[in-house]
This record gives structure tokens, sequence and C-alpha cells, in this order.
């Protein structure tokens, strides 16, 4: 089975990491590759990058996915979900999607544990989304940003742990996700210390896509995730046009 | 005041019908102008071509909204939003964010009219978005595509109408939104025929952009809208790879 | 254009303060005049008094609002305000609904700001009977009565300050609605001070009458709205009971 | 134990028949008695005439509920309620709130019975202003008024029977609640012929107060519903202007 | 009248507490009967205990209802609750469901006081099964055991009225809730120094069960909670055995 | 890996159906075995005998899971979910939820497709238990019991396809939901007639533990999911009182 990561930033370093995460728990059988957006925010920080990367993702699938088994998209937004269901034939997750329906196969509610206050409004957000808010037990965050993370780890296990207690202990959650691509290669030591499942989405979304995948679904011909077809457009990248363009079922 | 209506099609026909129809129920002094997309969808008609349209919206708004004292987004499914409040420091609405909530200012409940299967589908996922869902009283839609309705508007008075009296009828709908560019320029003379109010978003966009505009409202400066500054891109377009990479405040 | 403001309370000193920053905001060419319910509380701080004030606002409206093109409830909990839709043939907005609906124009949730312990449960109770919980970020209070804040209203810039900057902080609003029409009258220079908008009744409420207006929509004909016609009453005041009476259409 | 049924309307018929109705059902030594507005509509049948009711049902109680253990509101709409229990130190309920929460204790989801289709709307507003929207199965209507009821009982009892069914089989109700003044006066044998039980509001919230009068529970001296003292008002009834305007406790 | 109190635990000295706190505030002529399950559990503290309770409710009712005319299940879980209210024929309510209904009737919003910390998430849990979340106020806690309680009943009276007076003051209550069996015991005299009603279910079933009764309603004949009739089992108790076998109606 | 399907009634041959779609679906290595109640109905239908399987699946899990790496609950109710998480330490799913959380890796919103009237009540109690209403697209039913469709499986294709098809068209569902054990082992071929994935428990729920096992999460140390130590109980199984009982860590 052949799975992507796909990356819908533009830094390369980011998405080598989710890929060895991947790699660290998936399958015999299971070839993970990665890919980068082409164009677009070096890293989504804001709700502009946020748009400008779902074009980005949309326009690397289709250049890359052919040949795949599966999608992970890399980013912790999950920005372009459902644009990129419709867009392909083979399942597709988003990663703290993934990390929360993990939760849900688990836990009763789970807690949410971001980076910067900000992180607290994005996530709110992406539960809502996901219409899982009466899963949710409650949001905490560490006071740092992705590159504050990447610089000194070891600095914020504290502070995680801290939190991860706090949303188990106060808010009563049964296992805790991590929101953001950068816990998705906090050492796995972390996971120890925490007193309830400790879920982030690279080590989530691996296994599921590869459950999604056994069980050999069809992809839709009819609804709302149909495969468009004949549609115009201008300016877009050369396999984007073609895909969206190509004849009608 | 100058208005921008932003339209994330590259269709020039559509967004040249919306400023008509702006110009229509603006106040004296309000300067309506049209700008499309410089890529992507002819007609938004996918959540892929939604997805791409997004980056459209905001390229186009990076380089056309200078001087601009408010946007109306020109897409039913308003797309792109909450990027442009956050990219843009004036007044922006989604055409069918106003309808909907210029129908909460006069009815309890509104009911919303769409085109076609797919619509009923992208018409709750929008209400829901808004978090307006105990708001609506329903969704009908009408058995047609936009190209069908540019066709031969005429032959779907009948069907609008009948689908307006059904939501207030048989649903309790106080008010009606219509959902899609192309109902915005139907003959004013359904209004009359619909026993409530007849609501869509150029009428409701204009008048409540220049509401916005006479409060006076400072920019947020902190928060989840604050205009992003010092961020790196690739392959964007100049103009909104020079606003997204400006200095910070 | 003519504007009238209801005040729901026998008290006219709180009318002419909303007259007085009605006007400041007005387009020209709207006349605003405001009226007093001629019986009922003083000042409305009770769920009985607000009980009896509703029917303070239908009888004035019945004496005062011939001639008039929009009516703005000048009372923080906008009670009666379907009652008046149901009864006038022209826009009706409440202070605190127009605070509120202006909002949710400008950011994805606003954080509301009350005076008192008792007007978190009151302002809980008036955001979910707009249907608008989705919207709100949270509630914080200034410890303090309209008359406190009346008789020394600099004493309160600081716990006002600080509540909006909680309220944006800690509890992820992008914008600050004030409940209370005693907060319509501070100084403009609160606005500047705090880092999102912040909204209150008068100021939002004028400029969104002024645009139903030039919108032109028709009255109901059908539904929960439509104008009472052939009622039978007893005991009440003429222009009411007569407006009520009415010959049906 | 002393019971007032107080009318929100001022038609002393409708009252009488309610009255019958709670003796038929009240434990020994229970007494009831009625008493009407002194003002307003003749029978509610709109949003403006709810509103002047309100104001009737506090007229009423301020000069009728001395030296009364309980209320039961006699109009199905239940205006007034909260401010009933603020103003008393006794149990107030209103006569469709208690049909729906007797519902509740039988039930897991119940459906609702109302008459014509503005019933519709009002009694999804009642279900939600009672935060019960998750209890209710569904809604249905006989197309009929109060009048027309009252001039032609049996001939509304098949239509009736067909709506309770269509409640039970179709919108999975375990029980069903008729709203409506006029329905709690319908022949006992209605009960008999619809599968599960048949409640409405007389019939439950006479031995609902009587039960509560049992528990011997103190007044709030604290929160939303403490009685109000020292209130300044101008023109109200007597006894409403001095229960009002009381020294404090 | 004759009332059960089932205990799904096999205590009998919790059973005798309830009864005796039932016999206080039972009408003259109400006779109460506890009965405990022949197997299960000493006290339900886990989630695995009260799925064993639930069928030790059952077993229980099948062998000791017969004769009773309601029945008070006497487990703050309110566990099997619509179980036994499908077995059998007369009504049967929750001690906890009595508690909240009962402030449904006084509040607009409950507080719910539970013991520990896992009763923050029972407590959530039960209020949510319920469809009541919206009338729930908040939900405090005091650090014990039901066991810490029956040793030094008066050591929590200075935290039960904290935790009472938080709900009230912080968080909006006009109501509190008591969860636990335990709580139901303790002496009347909190009641006086908490300043809204204070409930737990004892005190509230009895009573309401008896209203129920009075109102005389019919067993459902269809829908969800019809008795069962001709089922095939294995293993279980003689009467219930008997019951779940015996001939369709 | 050996993973255990627990069939909460006591109908070996349900079980082995089970047992031989989830071997179909198995990757290579997992070893799949069934097991029985060993007291309680032989078929669930009732809400009584739901909770008496949920003990029997209890007392089962207690005998059986010894060295088993994951559980799969073989009744459509999931009865008991929450129970076995907490005493057990491997993952356990119920088989509607396992189908339900891989809709929602699929699709926007799924259909539920359930037997008889009786199964749209439960069905919809059991997505809002799972706090999944929002996924929701409907429920629509096939009018069969489980004996029917077993007795002759194809005259059903014909209206179980007709209902997945008004889930797709009519109500907007990108994923259907087979909710029942009988249906889990309905042909394949019917999948290929759908025209979006088609799902039911046993094929969702084996690769889904596969994964959970596969991600090597630890069991919770903290919170609601413990497992129970040191409980007294009286007349249990052997096995059960014995883990019940157990000294704690």
């Amino acid at each position: 089975m052949r799975l992507l990561i796909a990356n819908s930033n533009t830094t390369a370093a980011v998405t080598d990491g989710m890929v060895a995460a991947g790699r660290a728990v998936a399958a015999p059988g299971t070839e993970i590759r990665g890919a980068n957006a082409r164009f677009g925010p070096s890293i989504v920080g804001t709700r502009t990058e946020a748009a400008i990367a779902t074009h980005g993702l949309i326009d690397l699938l289709a250049a890359e996915a052919a040949g795949t088994d599966a999608v992970l998209i890399g980013m912790s937004l999950d920005a372009g979900l459902l644009a990129a269901r419709e867009l392909l034939e083979v399942p597709v997750l988003g990663m703290t999607e993934a990390a929360m329906l993990t939760a849900c196969m688990l836990a009763p509610r789970f807690g949410l544990l971001v980076m910067g206050q900000a992180g607290i409004v994005t996530g709110r957000e992406l539960v809502e989304g996901y219409g899982l808010e009466r899963r949710l037990a409650g949001i905490r965050m560490v006071d740092a940003t992705p590159q504050d993370i990447l610089a000194a780890p070891e600095a914020f296990h504290a502070p995680l742990l801290a939190a991860a207690q706090a949303l188990v202990e106060q808010d009563g959650a049964d296992a805790v996700v991590l929101m953001g691509a950068v816990l998705a290669i906090m050492p796995p030591v972390l996971r120890d210390r925490v007193p309830v499942p400790l879920l982030e989405g690279i080590a989530c979304g691996v296994p599921l896509l590869e459950a999604l995948v056994r069980m050999g679904l069809r992809a839709p011909q009819a609804g709302t995730l149909q495969t468009p077809r004949g549609r115009q457009t201008v300016g877009l990248g050369a396999a984007l046009a073609a895909r969206l363009g190509g004849a009608g079922g």
C-alpha cells in the first residue's frame, strides 16, 4: 500500500519529520511518501495562509496523488479536506481529524491540546466544523509557537504534561489530542507520562488509512463528493486543470 | 464610499450583473466596482473549485482592494470570508451571509431557497458554518442549474414562487433567502409575489456594508482577525506576497 | 427617513441620551425622534418589569409610530421585539439585537459585556433567544448598576476595558458587544482602547435600520408576523385597541 | 391547599372550563379558583396580544394571588411564566410547560399536537424556549381554530386522533402533548383512543403543583427569581404598583 | 397508593435511608416500600457496576413490582430507567431525573452538585442523556465519596453550602440539584441555608409519582415503551423470564 | 493479533455469521474468535433485553477476554460499550459505532439505514448518545425484522437499495451505515449497487481495531475509564466477581 503525506506548506523539513513519524507506525508493506505544496506559505499561521494552502494542497494532489492508495493531509488545520476527498478516489484523512476520530473510539470525551492562545480559537472551530463539540471535554494550550518547540522541545515537556493533566483531571477528558504538526514529532516518552491515551495526527492517521484501504470501499458515484469532471478553469497548474477538465463518467 | 464586489470566479459577465444589481440599491455617493479572480474556475460548482476560488479571491483582494471602503464577496458560498476579513482592514461581507443576517433582522426563522439537490447540502453547511441553524425554518430547491436559469429566467418564476410559498406555509419561514449569484439578478417582480421579504445577497449586502462603513469601526488589533504581517511565502502573486510579507505593526 | 427610538421605560432622560447617540451616527436626512412608555417601570431591572414594559412598548408604538419609517427599541433586553414587528409594517430592531448582528458581520465569535452578575444570566438568555449561542465567545461583567455608571462613568472605564480585554484574550472574541442602554452613551474614547470593534445598540441600530429602509422590503402578508386585524380587547389604550381591532385585509 | 388558575385572557368562559377541568383531577382538599385578566385580549391569537396578556397576567396575580399556595397559568403560550415566578413566592407553572414536563417523566420523546399552521411555529418556539428540543419527536396540527373546536368538538376527534397516531407511529413519540386551552376540555374519551399517554396542561398542572406544594420548597433569596422590591413605576394597577414598590427584605 | 423504591444496589441500609426519607415527604395514604437488587454491586461506583446493576434492577422489578402503583429508582445514575418503564405498566422515575425535572418547574437553569471529580463527568452525561443541557447552569463538586459523607456528614455541610452558593452566584443557577443517594439523607437544615430551592431525588420523586398516579394515565400500547411479550431468554431469574416470556397482547 | 467478537445475545448462529464476516476482512495474522453471553435474551429486541444483555456482555468479557488484543461488541445497539472499555485494558468498539466513525472518515454526513419503525427511534438515540447528530443526514428503514431478512434475504435487496438511494439523493448522505447484525452478512453485491460507501459494523470494526492495536496506546490510568479494582459484589459470575474485586494498582 502506498500512502502520501501531503503537506500543504512549502517547508520540506516538516514534511520529512511527518514521513518519519508515519513510517514508525506503518504496517509492513506500507510505503509512505511525502510531498509539499509548490506554492504558498512556508508555515500556515493565519487564516489567509490557510486559504492559500488549500489551493496548494489541491494543486499538489493533482500532481502527485496518481498511484497513491490513500492520502494524509499533513497540516493541523486539515484545510481542504473535503475538496481533497472530492478530487481523489482514494481515502483522505486530515491529521487532526484522524486524531479526534481515534479519540472518539477510546473515550466519551477528549481534550484538545493546542499551541498558543490563537490555537484555542482555531481548535474550537475545527471541532465544530467536524460536528464533534459534544465529544470535547476542553481545550488547553501551551504558550509556544511551533518554532519555539522545534528549537527546544525538552523545554516544553513540563507545560505539555501539565496541560494534559488538567484536561484529564479538571475537564474530564479520557483521551488527549495534540493539535499541531510539530507536536506529532515530540518524543514518545511523553505518551508514557500522560495517564490517558495521547494522540496525534500522524500516528493515528496512518493506521486509520491502512484500515480504510483494507475495507475496499468504492469511490462515491453520487452525492457531494463525486469527482469533478468537465470543469472550465483559467490559469491553474497543468495537472489540476487537466484533472478538473477531464471527461465526465 | 467605494465598494468592491469581488467575484471569486473568472467570469466577468456574472460580475457585471452583480455590479448592476448593487448600483440599483446603493445610496447616493456609493461607487461600486467589480473585479474577478485572475485564475481559477469559470463558475464554482464543486468543493474543489471553491477551494481554488478562495485563493483566487485572496489574490484578487491583495491586488484590487487598495482604496476600497468595503468589500462584498460575490459568490454564493462566501468562500474565503474570514481570510478576507483578516487580510483587509475594511468591512467584508459574503453575499449569502448578508442575506441571512438581514433575514435575522426581520424574522424569527428564515427559509433558504437553493438551486439543485446539491444546493440543499451546500446551503445547510453554510448555515451551520455561520452558527445560524436555529434560525433556519427549512431549505427548498428549484431543480435548475445557474446556466438553466440564465438561459430562460421566466421559466423558473413559477417553481421559485412555489418553493418560496412552501417555505412560508409549510416550514414556518417569515423571510426567504435566495442562495446563488444568478438569483440576485432575477427581476424584482418576484419580490412582490412572495408574501414575506425575499432577500438576496447583493441587495442586502450593499446597504449593510454602507451601514458598517458609517459605524466607523476600527480594524482589529488583537484576536483572530488581525492583518498578517511578516509572513514568508513562495510562488504567490506579487501583491499578495507583498501584503503578507509586510512589516508588522 | 424618520426613525423612532422607542424606550419601553418611562424615564425620559435615558431616551434623550439614546436620541443624542443616534443622531451622532445617523446619515444626513435621517430624523430621529424618541418616545417613552406612558406607563410601567422607571427603569427595567427585573423580569416582572420587563413583562410590563413590553405592554408599555406596544402601547407606545400604537400611539406614536404612525409616519415612522423604522423603529429602534431602546431597552437592552429588546423585550417585545417580535410583537412590535408584528404590530408594525416598518422595520424594527432591538438595540442589543442590532449590536449582536453587527458583531456577526465582523467576527466569528463575539464577547458580551454586561452590568452585574444578573446581567450574565440575562445576557445568555438573550443570546439563546436569538439562536446565536454558537457565535458567543463569552460573557463578562462589570460589577455596577446603570445608576452607578451614570453617576460616575469615568470610574468604570478601567473595569470595562479589563473585561473587554479578557473577552478578547481569554475567550477568543473578535468583537465585543456592550449590553445596556447606559453603556451606549459611554464616551467613544473607550472604543479606541479596545483592540477589536466595540459595539453597542444605538450606534449599530441606527445605520442598520437605515439599510433596511433602503432595501425597500415589503411587510409580511403571511406567516407569523402579519399585522393583527379584527382582534377584540378590553381596557387598552385607545390607539392600541383601534390598531388591533382594525378591519382585516 | 388553594390553587389559582390565572387566565391571561379576559374571557371568563374559558377560565370556567379550565377550573372545572382542574377540579376533576385535583386531590381532596385542593381548592381551585379561577381569575381573568382585567384588561387585554379576549383570546390571545397574536404575538402582540401575548405581549399585552403578559402584563394582564402580572396585574392579575398582584391583585388576586394573595393567600394562594400555587398558580397555574391558563394560557397555552405560558406567557409571563418567569415574571410570575419572580413576582410570587409560591410555585407557578404554565399549562403547556406542565404537560411537557409530565411527558418528560413518561417518554424519551414526546409529540406536540397544535391547532393551525401557526401553532407549529408557536409550539416550536415554546419547546425551544424551555430548552426541550431534544425531547421533541415532532409537531403535528389539526387545521382548526379554538373557536372551530368549541363550536363542534366531535368534528375534530378524528383529525386529532389521526395526528396523534402519526406522532407515535411516524415521528417516534412515546407521549403526546396537546397545546391549547380548548384542547384541555376535550372529552376524556379521546385519551382512551390514543395508544400512548395523551397530556394537556390542566390535568397535568394541577397534580404537579400539588406535588410542588408538598415539597415545601423555600422561595428564592438570591438569583434571578427573587421577588422585586422597591421598584418605581408609573400608571400601573394599584396592587401591582404596591407589590413592586414594597420595601426590600 | 403503594410506591416502591427500587435500589439497584445490594446494600439494604441505603435503601432503608431512602425509604425513611420518602415517608417523610409522602402524602397521607401513600405506602412506601423498599427493595434491593438480589445480585450485583454493593455500591455502584463504576461504569461496569452500573451496567450490572441495571440487570439487578430489572430482575428486582420483575420479582417485586406486582401490586405497586409507582416505582422510584433509588440510584443516582437512574440506570435502567427506560427499560423499567418498558417492563412495567406503572409510572417509573429515576431519583436524579425527578430532582432535575422538579428544578425545571422552578428555575430557568439549575446547578448540579455532585460528589467527587468523577461525578462531574457522570453528572454531565446524565444531563445530556435527558436532553436537558440547555437547562444546566453548571456542575460543582464536593471532594468526598459517599462513604466519607456517611461517616461524618457534618464535616461536609460547609463544602456543600459553598458549592451550592457558587452555583447560584457564579453560574447563575436558580435551583440546585443534589446528585447522590447519600445526599438525599442530609439533614434538611441544609435546605434553609441555600438561597434557592435545594432538591434531591427522594423528596422530589415521591410527590411527583403521587402526581403521576393521580393523573391516571394509560400504559403505552404502541411506541418504544410497550411491555415486552413472548421474548425468549436463557438463564434469567424466574420472575423476569416469566414476565418477558408472557403471551402478547 | 487476537480479536474477540463478543455477542451480547445467546444465539450462537448470529455470532458465527459475524465471525465469518470478520475473517473475510481481517488482515493476515489476525485471529478472530466469537463468544456468546451465557445468559440473557436470544435476540435483543426491547429496551429490557438490552439492559440484561449489557450484564451478559460484561460477564462474557470477564470470562473470555483474557489474552485478547481487542474486542468488537457484536450487537447493533453497542450496549455496554463504556462499561466494557472500563473493564478491559484493550481497545473495544461497538459494531454500529465502528460503522458510524468510519462514515465520519469518508463523508460530511451519513445516512442510517435501520430495520423497522422502532429502529428509527433506536438509531437516533444511538447517534445522539455518540454526540454525532450533526453528522447525520437522515434515517430510513426497511420494514422487516431480523428474522424476516434471515429467512429471505434476497427479498429485501430492493427495499434496502431504495432506502439507501433515498438517503443519498433526498437526505444528502455521502455514506450509508447499516444498523443491525443481520445486515452485516448481506451479500457484498449490495455494496456495488449503492452509489456511496455502504458500511456495516463488522467490516468496519475489524480493521479499525487492527489500527488501534497497531497504535500501541496505553490503558487509562486516570479518568472515567480506569479498570475497577476492589469492588464488592454479590451473586455475580466467578470471573466477573474476581475481576471487579481484584486488588488495586
